[in-house]
C-alpha cells in the first residue's frame, strides 16, 4: 500500500508523518518541487529581520532523520508533471509513480504576471526558504536604501517591518482600501497610524501595474491556491478557488485527500468554505488528511479565521468575521471597540484595543480584533474558543477568565468590550 | 426605594453601582466596617513586596467620587450590628436604617481560633488595607530576618513570594498535602520545586497548633465565608458553608441577595455549588446582584473555577478540576501533561507546563494546569472558554488557535497537551 504527498512542507509532512505513524505498514513517498523540505516558512520574516541568523535554524526536522526515525521516503526536486488517477499514477521528469492513496499538499503561488518588471533582479518573493536565501543575500550585497512591498497581507507586512527594522525605508502598495484582507476599516486606521509612527509609508487602494520605483521590492500580493495539478487531474475546485474537500480532507476524487493552503476550509462562524491559507491550519489539515488516508475516520471541523501578525512590534490578532465579512454573509453585525490597560499600571500595563462583532438578531459573538504590545494571542484565543462553540455575548461576557495584577485587570479588556456590546443589543 | 448594601469592596460596590446606573432614582446606600472602600485588594501583597508605593495607588474610586458621580451613599467605619428582614431594617450602633432591598457582600474571614498565640504583635494579615499598612510598618521598622508564612493558598504564596523578594528567609506551613487547594500532586510537586530553587522552605502536611519560630508571621490560613450577620437574619447556607443562593444572586429571603467572598456559585463542570472566594468572581456577581436588586433579570451561570497566582516569578493557572476534585466528584478523569516551548527559540520562548483532565467516559474536558513564565493567562482562559461550553478533548484540539512566530509555536502547548490527552482517551 503507497500513500504518495506531493508538497513537503506544513500540511505534507503533517500528512506523511501521521499517516505513517498510525499505519506502519504505509509506504510513504513525500514529493517536494523544492531542495527542501521541513522547514518553518513562516520564520522566514525573521531571518531578513536578522533575528534568525542562518536558514538552517528553521529546519523542522532534517530529511534523514524523517527516513530513519518516521519511515518517510523523502524526494527533494521532485516535480511532478501530471497525476493520472484511472490509472493511479504520477508523472515526474523520465520516471513515473504508482500510487494507492495520494494526499495534495501544493501550497499557495503568486499571481505576479500583470505586474510588469516583476521579473527584475531586484524584484523578490519571501515565501519560501530558496526565496529568502536569494534576497537576503542581495539585501547584505547591495545595502539598498529604499524598499518597496506589494500587499499588505501578513508576508507584506512582515516584510515591511523586517526591512523597516534594517533601516530602510519601506513603502508598502496595497490594492484593496484595507489591510491583511480582512475589510476594517477599524483595524486599517489602527495599523496605517502604527505604520506611520514607525515611518512606513502605507499606500491603500493603489493597485500597482508596473514594479514601483525602490531599489528592492517585494512581492507580497496576487497569492493563489495551487491548484492547476490537481485540477489538470479531475480534483473538483470549490467556489474560492481551492480544492474542495470533505471534512475528511477528501477531494471528490476517491482515495484522493488535499490538505493545507491548496484546500478550503469550512468557516465555523458561517459554515461555508474559505480559502484561509495559514501555517497552523495547513499542520491540522494535514494531520486529518494523513489519519482518514492511513484508514482512521478523523475530521477537520474547520477555521475560526484566527490569524495574529507582529507589525512593527505591534500585535495584531483578529478571528471570526469583520463587520464587513459579517454583512456580505447575511448577518446584522453590530460592533464594540475599547482601548483598556492589559493589567495594573504597577505591572507596567499596555493599552490593548478589542473590537467585538456580534450578529444583532441572535446575540452571537462573530468575532474579535485585538491590538496590543503584549497578551494579543491569549486574548483573541478565548474569542476562537468562543466562536468555536456558536458563544452568545451574553455567555462571553460571564467567562470565568484568570485574574491576578501581574497578568490581568479584573474586568479583562474582553469582558469590558462585550459588556459595550451587550448595550448595544439591546 | 432604598438598597442597602453591606460591604464596600468588590462585591459591594460593583452591586451598588449598577443598581444605581440601571435605576437612578434608587437610594443606594453602601455600609463599609472598615475604613476604606473601593480599593483592589488583590494588589495588597504587590504593596507589602515594594512595587506598589502607596496603598492610594491601589484606590480604585474616592468615596467622594462615587457620591457625587455614581450617586451612591458612602458610610466607612459601619458595623452592622444585625439585620431584621420582616421589620426591613438594620442595626448599627446607636442607629437602624430601612431597607427594601438588602445585598449582603460580607466578604470572607480567617478563623486562626485555634492557633496559639494567633494574636502576637509580629502575627500579621494580609487581607485588608489596615492589615497590609500595619504589617509594612512593621517590615519598615524591625526589619525581621526570618518569616513563617501559615497556609500554602492564593495569599500565602503571595505573601511568601513578596517576603522573599524583601529579602527575608521564609517557611511556608501548609496543613494539607497540596498547594493552592487543587488537590494535585502534578502541580504541588512543580511548584515545591520552583519555591525550592527560590529558596522559600515549603512544609506540607504541617498543620500549625502555636505560632511557629519566627520574626514576623503572616495567617494566610483559615479561610472562611463571613456568614454571620445573614445566618442570623435567617438566610440559608448551603453545604459550603457560604450562602445559598440563586443564579440571581438572591438568598431564600425575599428582596435579599449576596455576593462575592460570603456566597456559593455554581460550578460549571459539575453544576453543583462551590465555595471559591476570588474577586474577579465577586466583580461579576455583584454586577448581577446589583442589576436584579434593581429589578432587571440577568443571571449569573456560575464559574469554571479560574485563577491565576504568582509563584516567585512564575505563572500558575488553573481552571476547572484537578484528577483528584474529578473523582470527587464522581468523573473518571485521565490526564495528560506535557513540556513545551511556548514559542520559536529565536523569539525567547519559555517552557510552558500544561496539564489537561478529561473523563474518561465522556470524553470531556474537565479542567487544566498550566505553569510557565509567559503566556499562562491567555492559555487558561482558552482552556476556561472551553469549559463554560462543556468541550469534548477532540473538541479542544482542533481549536483554531493564533499563530505566528513572535507570539506562539505552530503548535500551541495546548493542542499538544490534547493530542496526548486524546491517545489516552482510545
Amino acid at each position: 500500500m503507497r500513500l504518495v504527498v506531493i508538497g513537503g512542507v506544513a500540511a505534507g509532512l503533517s500528512a506523511a508523518s501521521r499517516a505513517r505513524r498510525l499505519d506502519a505498514s504505509l509506504d510513504v513517498v513525500v514529493l517536494e518541487r523544492s531542495s527542501h523540505v521541513s522547514y518553518a516558512a513562516c520564520g522566514l520574516p525573521y531571518f531578513i529581520e536578522g533575528r534568525v541568523r542562518s536558514l538552517d535554524q528553521l529546519t523542522v526536522y532534517e530529511p534523514a532523520w524523517l527516513e530513519s526515525r518516521r519511515g518517510l521516503r523523502i524526494r527533494t526536486e521532485a516535480e511532478v508533471l501530471s497525476v493520472s488517477h484511472p490509472k493511479r499514477e504520477i508523472a515526474l521528469r523520465g520516471e513515473r509513480i504508482r500510487y494507492d492513496k495520494l494526499i495534495l499538499a501544493t501550497g499557495a503561488r503568486r499571481d505576479c504576471s500583470a505586474i510588469r518588471g516583476a521579473d527584475e533582479p531586484h524584484v523578490f518573493r519571501m515565501d519560501t526558504w530558496d526565496d529568502a536565501a536569494v534576497l537576503k543575500q542581495f539585501l547584505e550585497k547591495r545595502r539598498p536604501a529604499r524598499a518597496a512591498v506589494a500587499g499588505a497581507g501578513y508576508i507584506g507586512l512582515e516584510a515591511a517591518e523586517a526591512l523597516r527594522s534594517n533601516g530602510l525605508a519601506v513603502t508598502v502598495y496595497e490594492a484593496g482600501a484595507d489591510v491583511l484582507g480582512r475589510e476594517d476599516p477599524w483595524l486599517t486606521a489602527r495599523i496605517r497610524a502604527h505604520l506611520e509612527r514607525c515611518r512606513v509609508d502605507l499606500r491603500l487602494s493603489t493597485p500597482i501595474s508596473a514594479i514601483p520605483d525602490a531599489n528592492v521590492v517585494i512581492l507580497a500580493c496576487g497569492l493563489k491556491p495551487n491548484v492547476a495539478l490537481g485540477a489538470d487531474a479531475g480534483v473538483e475546485l470549490g467556489r474560492t478557488g481551492a480544492i474542495r474537500v470533505t471534512d475528511r480532507m477528501e477531494t471528490n476524487l476517491h482515495g484522493v485527500y488535499a490538505a493545507g493552503d491548496c484546500a478550503e476550509a469550512t468557516h465555523l462562524v458561517t459554515g461555508r468554505p474559505v480559502w484561509f491559507p495559514l501555517g497552523t491550519t495547513a499542520n491540522k489539515m494535514g494531520r486529518v488528511a494523513g489519519a482518514c488516508a492511513a484508514g482512521r475516520r478523523e475530521r477537520f471541523p474547520g477555521i475560526a479565521g484566527t490569524s495574529i501578525v507582529r507589525v512593527c512590534g505591534l500585535g495584531v490578532g483578529s478571528t471570526g468575521l469583520s463587520p464587513g465579512q459579517a454583512r456580505r454573509e447575511g448577518f446584522d453585525p453590530v460592533s464594540a471597540s475599547i482601548d483598556n490597560l492589559d493589567k495594573a499600571g504597577y505591572f507596567r500595563g499596555h493599552s490593548t484595543a478589542v473590537q467585538l462583532t456580534a450578529d444583532r438578531r441572535t446575540g452571537r459573538l462573530l468575532g474579535a480584533v485585538i491590538v496590543g504590545e503584549d497578551g494579543v494571542a491569549g486574548r483573541v484565543n478565548v474569542v476562537a474558543a468562543a466562536l468555536h462553540h456558536g458563544a452568545l455575548v451574553e455567555e462571553f461576557e460571564m467567562l470565568d477568565l484568570a485574574y491576578a495584577p501581574p497578568f490581568a485587570p479584573v474586568w479583562d479588556p474582553l469582558l469590558i468590550a462585550a459588556h459595550e456590546l451587550r448595550k448595544l443589543l439591546h
